[in-house]
């Protein structure tokens, strides 16, 4: 094979932390990436909103503009780079480029999670790849991983540590002791947290990137407010020493299974053993979990955010997307997605195991009724921990209970009922547990 | 894009457990993968040894043949899938399908560690592509992800857990105290390890795909036979119940590490902190864990060897050579692997932590002597433990000394003349600590 004399131009939108690092790698790695693609790869313009501002050394003036028609319009250009972020007027610069036959590599996850498929409707119909693996992950190949799976296979379930910030907030109220408000100032400190850290603690990013994973992992159109959300904003420290006292860890978790004729989705904060492979992706690490059905079971974990990370990903898909247009077969990465619709499971149905802390008077008989009400409603104890007394008669004491896999809307109906007795507070704290 | 009408024609060499799972995968996907590689993927031949023996019932009697001319002289076939395993005529074979122009991947790891370098360089000549992902690793797409990472990153550092065997036996002896004989006797009773073992349990089998992985992650040619192995045949389950107190847990480590011009390469079991990602990798589970320069860490664990996850490797892998034979595009994966010769760092000049368990007479000025002695060869000791009283004076007790990093050369060197102490015994245990 010999490389091709005609080049491959490739421009950028937008020339930020990730664009530059893209440009520095595509640059510093300029004979190896054309030996792989089988032509060069040629920087031909970049999108700016500021001509004089400093960039990277690899970066030349001549490339800049403030005209987006100089990029779109731009003949010489084969595959445009969105990393300008934000989704307009993104979202309309890549209609722009795909309507004008150009490949597209985006790592915009706020455009992703909210217009990706309509995004990748429109690019399968004009036989245009799509590619944006650093939307989700940032530098872990986990699209990568999922295609390698679903050329033969299909995925039964999907666990994804998808937010960083959450990650971090939960290794250090579970490794540290610190409570909430204190994690998230550190990891506001460290810039690990935005101002306005919502998007993340709320569980909406973690909602947005489960929404493009289950497109690619289940072939499913979900919006992603219709995925049931939970964030790790009124998690206590007393429940992540109860539940260090049974092996188990906190994380936040994006989950998706296979239910055939339905889909089971939902992100939320979860208990797994320290024994799970889960259990040591700590800090700002991203990972993604899935079992496949030939496959069997495969974690992926690394950097989920970072510019040099989403840069690796993001020159990754330049790669995959340069060497399809130049083989003439562009389009099949996109063309690949399904986009059904399915339904999606009510929370009331899922099964699993259950973590529950009541708080009830320490007097005889306070157990009993808990533990029969539970069985009334199918739920089964498998253990539980009461400590000492309490310093007074009236003072209630923690009860802590881990559950067999039940119905979630047993647990819910038995935690009402339970929350009516005198004997008990109606502050009864609920934690699901996976088997992951 | 139209799905071509011309099929993409694969012939199987070999139609044992691997071979049946990917004509099984290759049927009933079959539509999923014509929409990827843009032409279907039609079976033509499969060599078989015998014509009467029951195969899946997805393969077709008349593709079998017991004549490899019937293969490898096939004018329709594209792609030839070797799953016979084995070094000769597996060799042959491949040989012939490059010289005829067919894309070829393969699933034989044995032939891979014996011959990757000739294969891999002979390919590259013809512009063939040689894929090989099933190799390492089973279903897990390690060579994938190295592949998205050495696009434009280059791999600082490399942690693999490549042997199932060793790591089943591992995890019994750790997590339940069983002594290394019976955990070998368990795994051979579950079928996880071979009646002759030896490959597996002396790390000659990890050596092979550390060659593999070199290749692939440094872009070196080694031969395996000079990779410094050891397996994990004497280990005892005293040191991993002392590890276990110092929070530690042993792995079977593949190790490589990029030093400019020499490359450090060993294999051989080694402990890290129950905190690492790598510590729950338990059971036949293998993983790769890498440090790229600009990635960063990551991780990917999964099923290392059986049957499905194999061929789920060897379809992605059948799909990749497909898509490049289709767009005229063969060879770019193979001509990308460098083959240079880089020398190896001697094990002496290695630097990491250490555990060392001395057994000492149980007197005053045996601590003093032991400790003066590393700290005169520039070693320097992190934590201790020694228990109790000896039952007797005579009796030697364990000392257990976590060393701070140090100079593999000068741990030896401290350890030869500490054995030549009257009042310590020349049976010294030294494990390395790698922070992973």
């Amino acid at each position: 094979m010999t490389i091709s004399k005609k080049p491959i131009g490739i421009s950028l939108l937008g020339c930020g932390t990730v664009g530059g690092g893209v440009i520095r790698l595509l640059r510093s790695n300029a004979t190896r990436l054309a030996a792989r693609v089988g032509a060069p790869l040629v920087i031909r313009k970049v999108l700016v909103r500021d001509l004089v501002k400093d960039r990277v050394p690899e970066c030349e003036r001549g490339w800049l503009t403030v005209n987006p028609d100089d990029v779109l319009g731009d003949a010489t250009t084969d595959v445009v780079v969105e990393v300008m972020g934000g989704e307009l007027p993104a979202y309309d610069y890549i209609r722009r480029a795909i309507d004008g036959g150009k490949g597209v590599v985006t790592a915009n996850k706020m455009l992703l999670a909210a217009r990706a498929h309509e995004l990748v409707r429109h690019a399968a119909l004009r036989g245009i790849d799509l590619a944006f693996e650093a939307s989700v992950g940032g530098g872990i190949p986990i699209i990568r991983v999922l295609r390698q799976a679903l050329a033969s296979d299909s995925v039964e379930s999907l666990y994804g540590i998808v937010n960083g910030t959450s990650n971090y907030i939960l290794t250090r109220m579970c490794e540290d002791g610190l409570g909430f408000a204190q994690a998230l100032a550190e990891a506001q400190a460290k810039g690990y947290a935005e101002t306005d850290p919502t998007l993340d603690i709320d569980g909406h990013d973690a909602a947005h990137k489960m929404s493009v994973l289950a497109m690619l992992a289940f072939g499913v159109k979900v919006d992603h407010g219709n995925i049931p959300t939970e964030g790790i904003r009124s998690l206590e420290p007393i429940d992540l020493r109860f539940a260090d006292r049974f092996d188990l860890v906190i994380k936040h978790l994006a989950i998706g299974k296979d239910h055939g004729s339905r889909i089971e989705l939902r992100v939320h904060p979860a208990l797994v053993s320290k024994r799970s492979v889960l259990a040591n992706v700590s800090g700002v690490l991203n990972a993604s979990y899935l079992e496949g059905r030939a496959l069997g079971p495969c974690l992926i974990s690394g950097r989920g955010a970072g510019d040099m990370p989403t840069a690796v990903s993001v020159v990754a898909d330049i790669v995959d997307v340069a060497r399809s247009k130049l083989a003439g077969a562009a389009g099949l990465s996109t063309s690949g997605i399904s986009l059904e619709e399915r339904p999606l499971v009510p929370l009331g149905e899922i099964e699993t195991r259950y973590y529950l802390r009541f708080s009830g008077q320490d007097r005889p008989g306070v157990l009993a009724r808990i533990a029969g009400t539970l069985g009334e409603h199918g739920v089964s104890i498998e253990q539980m921990i009461q400590d000492g007394r309490s310093a007074a008669p009236s003072e209630p004491v923690p009860i802590v209970m881990i559950t067999h896999r039940a119905r979630e809307a047993g647990v819910a109906a038995a935690i009402k009922a339970i929350s009516a007795f005198d004997s008990v507070s109606d502050q009864t704290r609920v934690l699901r547990i996976e088997e992951v």
